[in-house]
């Protein structure tokens, strides 16, 4: 894929944090001394880190370049540098390991998600925020359209890009032999949109860029216009004129055991 | 229906009170002269509600005399009155109207809701949180056991009791046109079970009392026992021995214009 656009990604950047800030709320530590902070993007997720450990060594992870650049920006005192999460392993053992919309991206969480939690010091957390969307009208509709001419052929198998993700009994299965606790939970949001333009808006800078990024100007263009008019239909607007974007978030927290 | 048994609902506490943690945590008032928590029960929710506006004059409602003089013992300095939330009408216009996991057991939502919104002061903020898990296998499963016999004739139509949620677009729908802003959400928790008997139990303190209350001291064991026996088939064994009961909650935040 192409670089991530963090402006994009701001715009909607309340809606953005407060899973973010949610997940946060659950995590069971009253202090850490190192905390990491997966999948990092923009510094939005890692700001609430720094205001919630004030005292502990904060370091934010991403593939991307321009989102660490706009992370620096926001928070020049803290320590962010590029990595994979597939195959990042901590210098230090992390009290914390944070790491909030950034797992879809990655595969194979049968291993993944107990690699994570293996690599906590003990009594450390591993907190884990995910959107679970693929069966929503949004993403269904997106594979709709990309499964039509002319869109089909220049995108492929987009989907591929994104992780099947596992039940939250799966996960819950994969961390509860080891852990001190396990809390597992899904929030569905409904996000108040103005216009149906606005919900293209919103996937444009995350999910929908697998099937823009192979795309010319001019199918790219022709393919938003026709997924905005399903999205019209599917969505429709409220007593008030808005639209509600349904969107569903899975939540882990895990805390390993005492030494 | 029987009176509610406070020391079995308080089973359960912290589960509890963690949707009323949450509803509370997104009311955007910094401060509050007049609360009111409809439907108070055991007064954990009023207690949420004293600390996080300690100048404020809270009162807490409920039909239950049980409930109530258990919310009188945890909190000796508040307001508690027995009422009916249908019909309830404050003296003094609330900032803050709160209702937690008490409205499903109040009939006809499309004037319900809107009425309470109406009697708040300007600014003010009606919060509701409600069960919307019906169509859980743990619901089904009452209703399917209840419709078979010896059970079926005493119970006779139980489920009555309880009010059928409108949809959460529907409460939108409800509010958005009069509202600053409405937010709605949904959170599925997924509470860790040691057995299949402690799901009966969490039930039965609330889900499952329009169906035992019914029943002779031997019908509603043997109900027990059937219900219990089928729950330990859909709700099944984790990794580490536990079952995960999954239990979908809606929230409504809701904020009057200032005036």
């Amino acid at each position: 894929m192409a670089d991530w656009n963090p402006a994009l990604y701001r715009r909607f950047e309340d809606e953005r944090t407060r899973p973010a800030d949610e997940l946060l709320a659950r995590v069971p530590l009253t202090s850490a001394t190192h905390v990491v902070d997966l999948g990092c993007g923009p510094g939005n997720s890692t700001e609430l880190l720094v205001r919630r450990f004030p005292q502990a060594q904060v370091t934010g992870i991403d593939t991307s370049a321009a989102m660490l650049a706009s992370a620096r920006e926001r928070l020049p005192g803290t320590a962010f540098e590029q990595g994979d999460i597939a195959t990042w392993v901590p210098t230090v053992a992390p009290d914390l390991i944070y790491a909030n919309a950034a797992l879809q991206w990655v595969a194979w969480h049968e291993t993944l998600v107990p690699r994570l939690f293996s690599l906590l010091a003990p009594g450390g957390v591993l907190a884990i925020q995910m959107p679970d969307n693929r069966q929503e009208p949004s993403h269904r509709l997106m594979r709709a359209v990309a499964g039509e001419a002319p869109w089909r052929e220049p995108i492929g198998d987009a989907d591929a890009v994104r992780t099947e993700l596992a039940t939250i009994g799966g996960y819950y299965d994969m961390l509860a032999r080891e852990a001190a606790q396990v809390d597992v939970w899904h929030t569905v949001y409904q996000h108040v949109m103005p216009t149906a333009g606005s919900i293209v808006d919103w996937l444009r800078s995350t999910g929908l860029r697998p099937f823009l990024d192979p795309l010319n100007e001019e199918l790219r263009a022709s393919f938003l216009a026709e997924y905005e008019r399903r999205i019209a239909e599917v969505y429709p607007e409220r007593s008030d004129g808005n639209r509600l974007l349904a969107f569903p978030r899975m939540f882990i927290v895990a805390q390993r055991r005492p030494s």
